[in-house]
């Protein structure tokens, strides 16, 4: 086998995760790859014993609803009417943006991609701007709080105003929360929904590292909640989602300590950064968003070293490092970097 | 707790398998309900052990595409290319009848009532026929085939000549097939689909016994398959239902045995109806169809029993039976039916 060129490796991956292509990319790399190209939590919600049922029968709209109730009390949102539980936030994404007439749609960026990818799809003419100003008289605008990669965060004020905004046009706000479990307290805006037009988007396998289980939440106002669970139709979710997700979103035990792990990670993993003189520019207690402009040097000799980082298509100079999750991923990055 | 009367029992369910509602019905019935209320086997597949990577990585295309190869030989399409893989066929209906504009919607009934309910929330008009002639010139013609719940089959070459004007007229046919792993061979469209406009469903779940999995497949031409695909985004399915599916899929010792233990199984509970002086007008060997003036009653009786079958809001004098797991569950549809 060939060694890879730099050229094969500047193809960028669509999506963090994939170490399929990873090992196409280096196919010399030392195994096993160390994916540090997610933001997801390394340190797992432990899995509970799983009942031979929930996968064998049809998930029963009770154990939905118990679900739905669980998540608003620890998300802030009003009352279990608000939620809309899914197989992954990025199964909403459609049936959320078509909430609205096809029109104008800002998205906050540069940002997540699929965003403006699937408001695109649904008909929309989409743009991207940087300022929050801008996203003011469009059909649906879209906001990630905090921001990936960058984890820039947008105040709760401003976002009310623009909420504001959106009932006076008949428009629609949609917050991706995707990375709030880690954020500041208070800034979520979970709690504003009830009175729309406010759509929060909260990922469950992110921050409890259960991303293989496929689980997310749109918190909305009842009517729009409704339209969305309707558009979904029945048994969206599976059954071992529905079991793990109540149990773990009710261990405020778990949460609360491992917020603390992951911004304590957090610290360790700016340090190893800037040990290594890359700057880091922000990012949240998942992951860091670093600028550079030996980016994709960087992310060659990482993948050489066998350890797989997430780049950008549309912005070169940026790599987001997810956190190690042992010892010995903490040693491979430290020595790829350092060497 | 007071006695449930006749009328509280006669509010129909609106899908089969929510042990939930039936225990409000019937709240002094002996337990464990015996769940006779869908059709999904009760022999099912045994779970292998799940990695924890399933569960905690994001899945991998790499995964899904294996998954969608296996699925192709097990079903019969063309190739991998035709295969879209998704988290129960209920998730992908709103995206396949979004694939024409609006229009004239015709699905051949009565039937499963999620295609009309979803095709109606799309923006087609919908109409229901019981004559497949009626589909020629809809801009959607939907067919369950066996249909669910008398298991009437639709013959290859009527179906062919429906894609044929459907291909003339830009329109799209949609063939369900939840059931057809029971169904006689060789009447799948599975391996028709490549020239279009025709979108099988194949449901995972029911078959293999995991519903609570959620795993379903469309076959369509490449470039439907691909549009699909776009719709439903990223890591549209879970990682264990994409282990668990592609190992089930290619096990065809396990497939064919089923076949031959749930046609046996099938032809004792119509002994065991027929006993009972139930009429059963049809039905595959996952469900029988019984057509009966006393179908109230009978669901009464049972329920009381803690037996739970499916009634139909629009078809009072039909039940559905899915077939008992085990024998205690026999004997106590044996006594119930027979007291």
């Amino acid at each position: 086998m060939s060694e890879p060129t730099f050229d094969d490796a500047s193809t960028p991956l669509e999506h963090g995760g994939d170490l399929g292509v990873a090992r196409k990319l280096f196919p010399g790399a030392p195994e096993p790859f160390v994916d540090l190209s997610t933001g997801i939590n390394p340190l797992a919600y432990p899995m509970p014993a799983l009942s031979p049922d929930l996968f064998a029968r049809l998930p029963e709209p009770a154990a939905v609803e118990l679900l739905a109730a669980i998540a608003a009390k620890t998300y802030g949102a009003p009352s279990a009417t608000n939620v809309v539980v899914a197989s992954g936030t990025q199964s909403l994404l459609s049936h959320v943006f078509a909430l609205v007439p096809n029109g104008r749609a800002f998205v906050l960026g540069p940002t997540y991609a699929e965003h403006a990818r699937v408001a695109r799809l649904v008909g929309h003419q989409v743009l991207e701007t940087d300022a929050i100003a801008a996203l003011r008289g469009s059909r649906l605008a879209v906001v990630v709080n905090p921001n990936n990669p960058d984890g820039s965060l947008q105040q709760r004020e401003a976002l009310l105003s623009l909420a504001d905004d959106q009932r006076i046009n008949n428009g629609l706000l949609v917050i991706d929360e995707a990375f709030m479990d880690v954020g500041p307290t208070g800034m979520t805006l979970a709690p504003d929904v009830a009175h729309g037009p406010i759509v929060v988007l909260r990922s469950f396998g992110k921050f409890f590292g259960l991303a293989g289980l496929r689980l997310g939440f749109a918190l909305a106002a009842p009517a729009i909640a409704e339209r969305l669970r309707s558009a979904l139709g029945p048994w969206a979710v599976s059954g071992p989602a529905i079991a793990v997700g109540a149990q773990a979103l009710a261990d405020q035990d778990w949460i609360d300590t491992t917020r603390v792990r992951l911004a304590v990670a957090a610290m360790r993993l700016d340090a190893l950064l800037n040990e290594a003189r890359l700057q880091v520019i922000g990012g949240t207690p998942l992951f860091r968003c670093v600028q550079t402009s030996a980016a994709a040097l960087v992310f060659f000799r990482l993948g050489q070293a066998g350890i797989l980082v997430r780049r950008f298509s549309d912005r070169p100079d940026l790599l987001r490092f997810g956190l190690p999750g042992d010892e010995p991923a903490w040693e491979r990055l430290r020595a790829a970097l350092l060497s």
